[in-house]
């Protein structure tokens, strides 16, 4: 055992003493009446990065504070900025809780408080795996950034401004402070219970609001059906040309930038042993449906989709009403994966409505969102690094997974400094996350500090030249 | 001039007169405040068919009463059932009527008055045009019955009571009193101004709602997307797939049964110089679509449709919201033309969408009112007689017209005892029926007596044997 292992080990008690406290400052950030405690909870924060002799900063902004901490350079050797938050999400309703949200509690090896698992408890892994390597080796063997923020849960907009340089200082500006080699999250869960996962991909969005008008007032359908565009109709027609009988998308040249799967990937989805039966059931439908070729697995994670997320024309309500509508609309969205463009996206699918567009109706086509996929190389030395540590941190190795979601500050990082992120989740999908009695296992929350420990020293190895 | 068309012309200012005391009863249906004053209405028809010796009975119902009047048996001649109302819209709203509207006014040779048209002016026509008979001829040269509601702007269930035999008596039941060899409605419009018509076919309807079930509840987009059918994305399918790029509708046997429009009718709808561009103007679009190979208007009044009524799922807010909808539904409907059984389609439309429903997804189709189209033969006798009564009372032959929409109380007769309905409209498109300033030109009423008078006369001369 190396004195960094000792040093984790003989320190449990600590930690758990610590996220305790940690844990107990209701630091909800949508609610103005916690805007103190949110603001404790940052100082708690920058006090523990101080004692740590990094350089730290509260950063105000528009909302709550940013905490940006900064260890003592390591010439050389790679940078790594971790991300996390701070702030949680509101407790309610407050009857469910078994114990109270804010006075954390161990039952069965699992903290039970708001926040345990989104973020605190994860984030804080790697401050204790900084720590341990600090008092012990006296410095850390990479340079190692923190930017932990207080507005997640509640829109991120201090976030936003401070990464478009609206509180850049001469000295220094955001993008100076954030550039790094490689961002690292946990914030996430693992792929099961026993089974640590790397999270190495995430789909992005591009998100559309169809509308469409016809005649200047809703029409009586037997007196003018027959004679003019029904704003509804064209809508369908519209909306089913988007994807095929057998789930491939048919805007042009959808497919062609894609990266596609590789046989290694999906032979690493495939010995997963996703249960496609149970996860059906569990949504409570009796098949599945999707692009041809592709296990429900990988269309979740890896292939991208058009959703129709709203629909909305003419009468809703009980019985018959016999109506041509004036007017129509859909909210759109497609998943993207990694290399394709939204704005290539939104061309294709302006092309498609309006060749489909029939006489008399107006057309308008609005791009509510969009951020491209990312994915992080499965031979990238930092992901060769990540799955070391955490074969040393959780006494297994991990499997390399994607997400079918978007995070946007992933998107940010990528788009604003080209960075990729490790997306190291230490959680259990049953975290309960936004619920009442939030939870986090101890056991994960050690893993997770031995892992974080282990990941500096990994990420130090890499060469940067 | 015969002895009719003398007293007709002789009597001009009493029919005015007798106009003017009918329009003062605000009989207004729906509203409870006014039940006496539409009690005082079916009384004073029954009044006046007293008056001409009809056996008159008011049969009271869940409602307001209906009036039903027989004049003395005429026998070997044919029988004919007027049907129209003696209740009216409401008025509101109040202050944009010129004059009070149940003090009628003459201005410009029109009567200003709630019920003007629709329908007590234009019903009253035939009454007097069966007294001029029996005060000049001293009988009538036809079978005569009125059944006059009280309730036709509020749903008719006193009608539809009575006419399912709700208020049979030993002596009589509604089917023996009703029954005639033809049907007469003064309740609707000429073509156009100087231009008498003879409505002679109605559009049927199918009318049903679609509800798509998928999962338990709305799931996230990112994470779900792509591995399980989405309702919205499959009831687009579903409604795309009911009409093509053509306007033909495609469900199987759609058309099988339809009685197409002779190259008579054709010429004839062609003949009224139809202005389609000023039509699509009028309704707000620049241009028409429906099923290739005819005009609007004979997509309008004699070719089937498919429209969508009414569309829901998901998120209808503003801005994005990532989810498969955990639901999606619509309203669809069908105008059928003449020989369209509404219960073929369906069963038609069942089998499509079931065809289409993807794996996941719970259907659900229900029918929620059906009627088939109807048409009287263009070279039935009683047309004839129509066009010879309105060539003669209003110096000018009618054309031949359809309309598009459906109208229950003709559906009502023609299923229950089998007979067609000569739709006789004495009014114009702008009359404001069920708004303010509701009008009627005197002309037309005067029009609407002489053309009354001369039918009972061309229907007389029809052989029944």
């Amino acid at each position: 055992m190396t004195s960094l292992d000792k040093f984790i080990n003989d320190n449990r008690n600590r930690y758990e003493s610590e996220l305790m406290d940690w844990l107990k400052i209701p630091s909800i950030s949508t609610d103005p009446a916690y805007k103190a405690d949110v603001k404790r909870g940052a100082e708690w924060l920058a006090e523990r990065f101080r004692s740590l002799k990094f350089k730290t900063e509260l950063i105000e902004t528009c909302g709550h504070p940013l905490v940006f901490a900064e260890a003592p350079s390591v010439p050389g050797a790679p940078t790594v900025l971790v991300y996390g938050h701070y702030d949680v999400q509101p407790p309610d309703p407050l009857d469910e809780w078994v114990t109270p949200p804010f006075q954390p509690s161990i039952r069965e090896g699992k903290v039970f408080a708001r926040g345990a698992t989104d973020d605190k408890g994860q984030m804080i892994t790697h401050l204790f795996g900084a720590e341990a390597w600090i008092k012990t080796v006296g410095k850390l063997p990479v340079n190692l950034k923190f930017l932990i923020e207080g507005e997640e849960e509640c829109g991120s907009e201090g976030l936003y401004e401070f990464l478009a340089g609206k509180y850049d200082s001469p000295l220094r500006t955001a993008q100076q402070m954030i550039q790094a080699d490689i961002v690292v999250v946990s914030d996430n869960a693992q792929y099961g219970p026993g089974q640590p996962a790397v999270t190495y991909g995430l789909r992005g969005i591009a998100y559309f609001e169809i509308r469409l008008t016809g005649p200047k007032q809703d029409l009586h359908s037997g007196l003018y059906g027959g004679s003019i565009s029904n704003p509804a109709n064209a809508l369908a027609r519209m909306l089913a040309a988007l994807v095929d009988e057998n789930g491939r998308i048919q805007l042009d040249g959808f497919y062609d930038d894609i990266i596609e799967l590789s046989d290694n990937e999906r032979e690493q989805f495939a010995a997963l042993g996703f249960d496609e039966q149970a996860y059906f059931a569990g949504v409570g439908v009796t098949g599945g449906f999707g692009e041809a070729g592709y296990s429900a697995l990988e269309r979740r994670w890896a292939r991208p989709t058009c959703d129709i997320n709203g629909l909305w024309s003419g009468y809703q309500g009980a019985g018959a009403k016999t109506i041509i509508p004036a007017r129509a609309g859909a909210k759109v969205s497609f998943r993207l994966v990694p290399n394709q463009q939204p704005e290539k996206v939104h061309a294709a699918l302006k092309a498609k409505l309006e060749s489909l567009c029939p006489p008399g109706i107006i057309l308008e086509l609005i791009s509510i969102h969009g951020a491209p996929g990312s994915m992080v190389p499965l031979d990238s030395p930092y992901m060769t690094a990540a799955a070391r540590a955490i074969e040393k941190g959780f006494g297994k190795a991990p499997v390399f997974i994607r997400s079918g979601g978007s995070i946007p500050v992933v998107n940010a990082f990528a788009e604003r400094a080209g960075m990729d992120t490790l997306l190291l989740g230490w959680g259990q999908d049953d975290d309960n996350l936004h619920s009442p009695n939030e939870k986090f296992l101890l056991a994960d929350f050690h893993r997770g500090i031995a892992t974080s420990a282990h990941l500096w020293e990994e990420i130090g190895k890499i060469s940067t030249t």
